[in-house]
């Protein structure tokens, strides 16, 4: 397919219909309507205002959802504002039908579905920029620079960059995905000016990339000293010292470089329309055949905010990889799954289950003082001493070699790095080899099942067959 | 036990009885009778003497054995000599009533044992020092300058010192070995003046070790810039070119130190004579339960010189283990053997038997053009592949993992640097794992037996409990 079919075709996906928009912007004006109400004569209370995809007109179509910003004057207390914005978005999405749900990210928001359209509630002070109080003070400054930048068009570019993105695998910077936020395509529209431009120049990066479009500093040098080891660096034009993509791993980067080259010499509707085969239980039994595998698998006994989950998840993930490559097994790769409300399920993939019995300790030279030593320490315990060539070796012996039961131990002596949130739920997990009783769980499943597909598939979504 | 007693007892082991330094002393004066009849008159033939530890009374109890050097002058062709060297020593040997042999060091050489005393017939011309023209040639002075310079009763410091080498596995500058001459252990004693004075100050070596006796050299570094790469130096006092212990490995040397140390710390009897048990095969298999053995067994077509045999093992035995290195196995430890005869054995210690299906294959970063190359390679033949950080990875699938399938072919495939002269003797060799068909196979030979049981054991003599 020539590039403008592939991008015509794509806008038919990420734009949203005529229909779409009016739905959208009716919900809004409801809203907008019961929350102006709600905060009427209320201290401290300066007004509301709608941010994000849907103030810039640059949602994707499906994924339409709103934030709304109520603003507090500087002088009310944070505690106070948190209490405010809760007790009022509760109110406010019950009067719309909706079902209120109250979130964290940096500070509690109250969130509701209305017609299907995703209405966030949001606090935010109003202060002058640099000036900020909470970390969404930030946002309608963002939400301003965008709107009075992005010429007519532009809109369209920043949702096919979204699609490209979400196809990809990339979108979203959650530490579930640690990809691109919605704010960070926007600007990378501004600098390049078109989707295709934007992929075209990411398909020849090499990390660490530098975009500074204010021109704030005057060096790639002094950037790249002052966000050290970030792989991405997009200044905020409304606040100098921060990084927009210090959210983006290298992994994630990795991935749309990778992808931007193949779409550039390619060009594919697959990239924003990915085929996700759906294997059958036979199929994911094939493809584990003669592989290693460890899993953790617990339930949550209490719902904490998605990106709290995550990061527990990822942090011990992290750390479990770490105490199995201490106890000798190699990980060839790991993963987590949620549905961030019951199971949580970590995964690896080893060299082996069972450790050799036998491993070669290398001692000291034997001109140190300490060979007489190691001598003592190791004489009937071990095979040996011998020496090659300076050293002193021995064959140590391991009283345990199975993969499952040396974590176990290293879990209950406390020897391994997880997040303290997961700890005891993970202490008390099923932990086990192979991967077929796990298969057959994820029957009824289709969100497990599609993460264990995925994982055995090893293969981001645009490198698919 | 104390040091002088220890001393007192050892020297009942290593020095020769009035009786067997008579016996000695008559089949050489027979031997030299013979000699002298059958190069009368002999064209190019100068003369006989005795060489080696007979000639300086530095022998080992048990260990009675003459060299008698046939001296050509310097204008005979090289072939001629060798001849000659042949046709008189098998003549004389025959006629002391021995069985003449024909063995290869440097040049041909003739072996009889005489009333249990191993005789050596060897050719060398008369030249003066750094005239050299064969190998043999320096013998005569070596011997010269240790007569001369050796005090009443060092002889028998340098027998100690030869018996303890022999007790701690060091003694011996064969390839077999790779330790200590005789002529070296003479320097010792004259550097150091007794047994114990060397084992003193061996036991504190940092190697590089250099000994340049009659002060050749200036300085240490300029001695460490010509013997490069030699972990114990020592000048020849008849060519300072020459370097007495070029053949001592660092391991052997290694081994000396760390008796040297234990026996100055805590004299005993058991580094003159180490109690090698004699497991019986119960014991060698429990010893080795649990454990990962490839071992290649062959028989020779023909014999060889014992140190072109030993050459060629020990070559080979490092092409096995390199390739099994390779292919993917930890080679924990190897070995050789052979009766030098009729059969060959190499043996390797190894983590596993049998590898892992998959192995991680770490493929360039993404940023470089290779990285479609790589994609293109890999996909649909292994899985993946994915990202991780800034690199793309792969699972490849191995299509054997058995180490003894892997490594016959490699050999087929002529992948394995094993010696010429062994080659095809391996390629059709019994190569196979566990080491129990081994252990059977050793019940009727002693020699191999025993080093299977060193093999097991990993420890050297000195160091066995």
């Amino acid at each position: 397919m020539r590039l403008e079919e592939v991008l015509t075709e794509a806008l038919k996906i990420v734009k949203p219909t005529k229909a779409d928009e009016s739905l959208l912007k009716d919900v809004i004006g409801e809203m907008e309507n019961i929350l102006r109400d709600e905060i009427s004569g209320v201290d401290g209370i300066l007004g509301i205002s709608l941010e994000g995809s849907a103030a810039k007109n640059t949602w994707v179509r499906g994924r339409e959802e709103a934030d709304i910003f109520i603003h507090f004057d500087k002088n009310v207390p944070r505690d106070e504002m948190e209490r405010k914005v809760i007790e009022i978005g509760f109110r406010a999405i019950k009067k719309a039908g909706g079902k209120p749900r109250l979130m964290y990210a940096d500070h509690p928001y109250v969130e509701g579905v209305i017609n299907g359209v995703t209405i966030d509630i949001v606090a935010c002070y109003d202060v002058e920029p640099l000036n900020w109080l909470s970390a969404t003070d930030r946002t309608p400054y963002h939400t301003k620079y965008i709107i009075e930048r992005l010429k007519p068009g532009q809109e369209d570019q920043v949702r096919l960059l979204k699609g490209f993105m979400m196809g990809c695998g990339v979108y979203g910077a959650e530490i579930k995905v640690k990809g691109f936020s919605g704010y960070l395509t926007e600007l990378l529209i501004l600098n390049y000016g078109d989707f295709i431009n934007v992929v075209k120049n990411a398909a020849n990066w090499k990390p660490p990339i530098v975009i500074d479009i204010e021109g704030y500093y005057r060096s790639t040098e002094e950037l790249l000293e002052i966000f050290k080891n970030q792989p991405l660096i997009v200044v905020d034009p409304v606040d100098m010292g921060r990084n927009v993509a210090s959210a983006v791993s290298l992994t994630k980067l990795s991935e749309f470089i990778l992808a931007s080259r193949l779409f550039t010499s390619n060009p594919s509707l697959s990239f924003f329309k990915p085929r996700i085969k759906k294997p059958s239980i036979e199929n994911l039994r094939e493809l584990s055949a003669e592989r290693n595998f460890l899993y953790i698998f617990f339930k949550l006994k209490e719902v904490k905010p998605p990106d709290v989950l995550w990061g527990e998840l990822k942090r011990s993930e992290e750390g479990v990889k770490r105490a199995l490559e201490r106890l000798g097994f190699k990980v060839y790769r790991s993963d987590s799954w949620t549905d961030e409300t019951e199971s949580c399920l970590l995964i690896f993939e080893l060299d082996t289950l069972k450790l050799p019995r036998f491993t070669l300790h290398r001692g000291p030279p034997i001109h140190l003082r300490t060979a007489k030593d190691f001598i003592e320490k190791w004489s009937g315990k071990a095979i040996g001493p011998w020496i090659q060539d300076d050293r002193l070796y021995v064959l140590k012996k391991r009283d345990e070699v199975d993969a499952v039961t040396l974590l176990k131990r290293e879990l209950n002596l406390n020897r391994v790095a997880i997040a303290k949130g997961l700890a005891s739920l993970i202490k008390n997990a099923k932990i086990d080899h192979g991967i077929n009783s796990l298969i057959e769980c994820s029957v009824d499943n289709p969100s497990m099942r599609s993460f264990i597909n995925a994982f055995l598939n090893a293969r981001p979504p645009f490198l698919s067959d």
